[in-house]
């Protein structure tokens, strides 16, 4: 077991020192964001099928030791969150790949999954780049309040907290993937990156990073998606083709809350990942 | 913190002698069937978003204590989704709702959510009714490999774990629900129901339980869900309505693989907790 895990650690070492692979394209970063839509608009709707149940948010005494933010005493869903994030962690060794990033410092620097030779498509300066602070916030302040019905409680706690779990994890796999994204973009054009990440200018860097158009495409995109996958599918019935905007309430979760969310913090978000990925790209 | 646990777990035996209450209908029954159908579809397509990743399925040695059939030796999976069950039951009492039942019996005896006054809809004898042997084993030999492209592996197992473990939950709230579906059928013709349970004639209690009407519009409704569910969402392409069987393929899950499962597993476990659970019910 011993040699088994120091050779894993062994393994990890020798990664952190390959530099970055060539394999990574355009079309596999669109190809990957379009399909997480899929992932970020499933785990929106099935935390929209539960009640708020508001006591799991609770910010009581006696549960577990400091909270996210240095605090003593975490909710429920926080301790929850984080307890995941060890097993995930621990046992399957989640924050091995570079595609992931932890709400909570892992306790346990091993794994006990199979080593596996991870290609490394990132600047170490990478492992600077998170935003799941952000994420965070806006999760619970933001978007939890316009999913779950605040009224009502249903007892199933865990339930409802696995839902925030994987919709956390599946917002922050999407806008950490900037980092991807930037990456892509910095090979593409080399020359023009290299001068505005060595003058700092951020502004510039941010509207050479921005096409509107692609923007629009995607928001107008997961609006549909979640038309198409938020309805009540029937035998009979007609299937809806997210073509009508005009009945957000057959749909489980409001198309246009999902054209928000990516409008007001995924897509900004994931651009404010890229503009700090490029500022560490040439350390 | 003693005298919370302490008043959780005195709540907890008050509720076990609470007779079953009258809140339970059919279609109460029915649209929480109908719904669950969405997530046990989403979660088949968000496993078949990633390879099989074989490694986290090997039995080998020195992982954890002894695996679920008291083998020696688990297998990575094995040991994650029981070290999620515990969480789910230690921080957020996952098994204190009727509606869930676990793959491993959960080592801590109290949970630190908040106490819940959960409705006892079912008969006592419902805590000796459990297929989940049979859905862990059906997952992993019969669907897993239907749904996960063997040849590759992309080293994300805590990713295809925590999907697979979503998979055997979804599954499993969907057929131990089976017990809540007796429960209403046995309210409804509580004299015919009666007479079969104390000759314990098993084949009879199955032939009343059967619809084979609504087994079929169940079949083809999920299978239509997976082609509305699974299709690549563009905003110019036509949307699939799920009226044409024609190209599997270009589903994320084949839409027949989804049938079989409902026609050859989830429709007979269901039908096998329904009859388990009325042989317990005069107990």
């Amino acid at each position: 077991m011993y040699t088994y895990l120091l050779s894993c650690n062994v393994i990890t070492l020798l990664l952190v020192v390959v530099p970055p692979c060539a394999g990574l394209g355009l079309d596999t970063v669109r190809g990957f964001l379009t399909r997480e839509e899929d992932t970020v608009v499933f785990s929106l709707i099935e935390r929209a099928k539960h009640p708020l149940n508001l006591p799991a948010y609770d910010d009581r005494p006696c549960f577990g030791p400091a909270g996210r933010h240095g605090r003593r005493n975490g909710s429920f869903v926080e301790l929850f969150v984080r307890e995941s994030e060890q097993i995930q962690a621990k046992v399957a060794g989640r924050y091995q790949s570079q595609q992931e990033v932890p709400f909570f410092q892992p306790r346990v620097p091993f794994t006990l999954a199979p080593p596996y030779n991870f290609t490394t498509d990132l600047h170490p300066g990478a492992a600077s780049v998170n935003v799941n602070d952000a994420i965070w916030g806006m999760y619970f302040n933001e978007l939890l309040p316009q999913l779950a019905n605040n009224g009502s409680d249903d007892g199933n706690y865990a339930v409802t907290a696995a839902s925030d779990l994987a919709c956390l994890q599946a917002l922050s796999r999407r806008i950490n993937y900037g980092r991807y994204v930037a990456e892509v973009k910095f090979r593409g054009d080399q020359q023009r990156y290299t001068a505005l990440i060595r003058s700092k200018d951020k502004d510039a860097l941010m509207k050479l990073l921005t096409s509107q158009a692609q923007e629009d495409v995607v928001k107008r995109r997961v609006e549909k998606k979640a038309m198409v996958f938020g309805q009540d599918v029937t035998l009979n019935g007609p299937t809806e083709t997210g073509d009508d905007t005009s009945s957000q309430s057959s749909f489980k979760v409001a198309p246009s809350v999902v054209y928000e969310l990516y409008d007001r913090w995924v897509i900004p978000l994931t651009k404010q990942v890229e503009v700090e990925y490029l500022l560490h790209r040439l350390d």
